[in-house]
């Protein structure tokens, strides 16, 4: 068993807030993450997957594939993007970091499995001080 | 003549676009950053002062001070903002890197200078590939 | 279940030795970390819980309440301080980066539980090429 | 239980590619890393051990006895080297960073035991977007 | 005047030698630099040009436009391939960074001010403890 | 004219007082800084040297040489040290970054030129947010 991380990178804007609180509400207990004008990250995705490495090519997963995958599945919903208004798998979920690294992984789980691997970590670094990580369970 | 480099950072919304372009010109000219649902970035500012070692204190300037003069007359504008909306120094201008670097030197100019020392160089690091620097001329 | 983890530094002050060693046996087994004029690093702290995404914020933990929970029980303790001479957790102990992670793993066990969460890894960065990290176990 | 891990680092060249395929198959499967003339990397080896803390010290290990036995027995077969053509652990396998992540496992197991502590995890970088961990199961 | 960097990327294979020096004379002067079956590295390019801010759209030069440039005019040559064989503008030089630095400047010189700006610093990182700027002059 | 850069780094304690303040005059203008037990950090050191390419080695300088030249004369003082205590060429002085930078030129600045280059920019990083830069004049 071996284990293999790609990085991808995305920008997009985001804002912390219930439309059920008020506005000084959503101010108390989201702070500044719940400017009404939006506000943004650089975030960094980690995926990790793990299975077997194949005695053919060396390799457990090949990374442009597994690159191209996160890519056309998450990257491109998320880079440059508002994730509260424009990202689907985010639909109806407040747009914390927790709740994106979930909904990632949701996004990728089965695909990871059609290249002969299995999902083992996502990691979602949104600045140098904080990042969540899921690993399905 | 020696020179202190203070790195504060902030993370803002932003959007590339004119109003006098269409939606597609908007896009043709400034890609995926004209998204009209905004995106946002991780900024990290680094502001270079110049000048003589106080032979008192074996400081150029105290850096805490150099820091929360950053914070007070710029980081508190940006961070968890929207550059477009709601940095009155952005006010009328494209949102670029660019503008901004040149806005946060007119931000700090004088008041560095009351701190005792020239500012030199204003760097606004976007992303882990892009950068700009000005020194004011 | 949900890992979250915030990085909060602090620069010290420390000496590897022991009090029953002679200088040349605490330089023998300790090298240059022996100095008995001490030295110092800035050191990263990772503090990484776990738990259950709350439904009604979508936070696993308030980061900013984790922050300032890490900077009152460990932050405040550690930084610009002499591990040695300074630090209630360390006392008696030797000033290694192993004991120290391990001291802060029982400065903070408790009050993340209150928080709601799990505490799971405590990593101490010394430098960029040494970490260390304990798990309570 | 603690982990301590150590940072190293190698610069060598290598190829993707098997013999028994034709440049053109080499370059389907291994793309541009499948280069006849070679290309390489600044790798970075991260060696993470677990154990007891050594009451007396304070060390899970000495640091420096870990350094110079994984520089020892790893770091001076593969730096400034070419990996397909010079490295003993690596011969008749694709130089692949899965392969090389498990190579280097086999070279070190036994040594770290031999120190009184165990080996946890090698983890090789290979560029800032990928890395492979291995853990010997 | 306003400078805009772009950091590109590219992994290449190299030697350092001469060929009218022997093997011994090459490893007396150039060091494990000089293995006659190469070894190679994670190159970061930093390319700075300046200018003046164009009104209508708020960017000296046009990133997207720039890194492709860079891309097509640098990088192609260079990644995923041996600097000494397969390097044009690098032909009967030898392969050392400062040589580099040199020869990705003229490649590039002329096609910036095609952009509508100047070329101002060429940097070339060959590991995180070396690397070389070159301005042309 | 070619620019090469050489890191090196040190860790070490320091403390910013002077002797004739009082304790609470010295925590007023010099901060946790000043604290009488120490605190210390990793330092990073940049040195860069200019001059000619050497046609016959393709090298400004051979960065072994530069290497070993910064490492005799400015790191074994230092690392590891009390910068207040131990180290010679800042007897006398404040220990604050700007005089480090000072006496770190006025060491390598001689013996850079017998190597045939000038010394351009002495660059220590004292934190992730704090760095100083001396050249000379």
């Amino acid at each position: 068993m071996i284990y293999i991380t790609r990085r991808e990178r995305f920008n997009a804007a985001h804002r912390l807030f219930r439309s059920d609180y008020t506005d000084e509400k959503n101010l108390e207990v989201f702070g500044k993450c719940s400017n009404p004008n939006w506000h943004g990250h650089n975030y960094e995705l980690f995926v990790t997957v793990r299975g077997e490495i194949n005695k053919e090519t060396g390799f457990l997963v090949n990374l442009k594939t597994l690159s191209m995958l996160i890519k056309s599945r998450v990257i491109v919903k998320l880079d440059h993007k508002n994730i509260n208004l424009e990202v689907d798998f985010m639909k109806d979920k407040l747009a914390s970091t927790e709740n994106l690294a979930v909904g990632i992984w949701n996004e990728l789980d089965e695909s990871v499995r059609e290249l002969g691997a299995e999902l083992h970590c996502v990691k979602v670094v949104e600045s140098e001080n904080n990042y969540v990580e899921y690993n399905g369970k």
